[in-house]
């Protein structure tokens, strides 16, 4: 066993301290079906009308609480998904987004409704997004721990990894959940959405294309061993 | 209660599924003792000198593996502490940093002995560079849950948070513990090494300063909510 295969967590002994918690399940993209359904309103709105809109939004309901889900598998060619891949990143871990309009990258989740919990939210967010709303087929959804937290602070400022200082009224919160796929599932995706499988590699440090929140996603994996599960 | 309130994990609904585990109690500095003792060694050497070092560590040890502590606390006015602050920053959490000639900044941690695990390694380094090597006195360090992990694929290369492709042979592992304080301690460093006091907000996305471990730490305790307790 070479130093890359105990990186995996087969065996390493260093890895045990971590408890089995941190070991994490990855099942090859093959081991699931991807098709589409009509699509859905996206809004299209400019920066001010966003602005607007949150505002409307914060003195109606306070501050706004999202939830969004790190789901993770292994690559291999799959024709309705597209791979941004070559063979070389094999049994490389990769995360699943949505594009939208060919330059905006999103985890799948949303926004809390009144009285809701993160995970009944994300839950609700995951069946409407990324499984037709087929609520009771298909396996429940797994909602794992809280990975990160990140704060805006104003209307118009960058989300930050923590409550920045004298922020006495944060106008919007993102959680972000390990969620964990079963060993098969279905996923229906509108048609104006593509789901993308990103290698870590490519997402690390990669701000300007993926925005704060997304790129670092890796790091919030890194704690962890992933087990590449053969089908 | 204003939503900043919330945030800090005092009654905010949305925390209650994250779990105990995820609210970290941190104390004002002002329950430390901060002192110091004789210079330690410190290795000044050219990036080639270094190079060679690696390699020859690497084999006749195999891979570097290290640990690193992640220790957190709430600003005050100390005197021999460095405390990188305004008055702003007061119940902003502040990580705890080793400074070496004025430029190098480290998490308190090293190197794993052969056969040794990351728990007594941590402990034992954090006895060495902290307290003195006082075994026995004052508490016992309390390590917590692995936070991240960075792996050097070569030895001349950078730090990922994954293993990147086709690293079959990796030359570096540093592993990020979280370190939790008791209420009250002594902290004794060498006097070639400066401790340093840095709200989590001037670290985050400064690569250039800190590295890129150090400055990804806010993220990695962003899922945490600070509980600051008076003493």
């Amino acid at each position: 066993m070479d130093d890359a295969n105990a990186a995996t967590g087969n065996g390493n002994s260093h890895q045990t301290s971590l408890g089995d918690s941190s070991v994490l399940d990855v099942y090859p993209l093959s081991c699931y079906y991807f098709g589409s359904m009509d699509s859905v309103p996206f809004k299209n709105e400019t920066v001010a009308d966003r602005v607007l809109r949150m505002k409307a939004n914060y003195d109606a309901y306070g501050m706004r609480n999202c939830v969004a889900a790190v789901i993770v598998y292994v690559s291999a060619l799959q024709p309705e998904l597209v791979v941004m891949d070559k063979v070389e990143l094999f049994k490389h871990p990769h995360l699943l987004l949505l594009q939208v309009q060919n330059s905006i990258y999103k985890l799948p989740g949303g926004r809390l409704r009144p009285g809701e919990s993160d995970i009944q939210c994300l839950k609700r967010k995951l069946s409407s997004k990324l499984s037709a709303g087929e609520d009771g087929r298909g396996p429940e959804w797994e909602i794992g721990e809280c990975l990160g937290v990140w704060w805006r602070p104003g209307f118009e400022t960058l989300l930050y990894p923590y409550l920045p200082p004298n922020t006495k009224r944060p106008k919007e919160c993102i959680k972000l959940f390990l969620v964990k796929l079963p060993t098969s599932r279905r996923f229906i995706v509108p048609k104006n959405f593509r789901l993308l499988a990103v290698p870590l590699c490519q997402l690390h440090d990669n701000d300007e294309t993926y925005g704060p929140i997304i790129s670092g996603v890796p790091q919030l994996l890194s704690k962890f061993s992933f087990n590449f599960v053969e089908p």
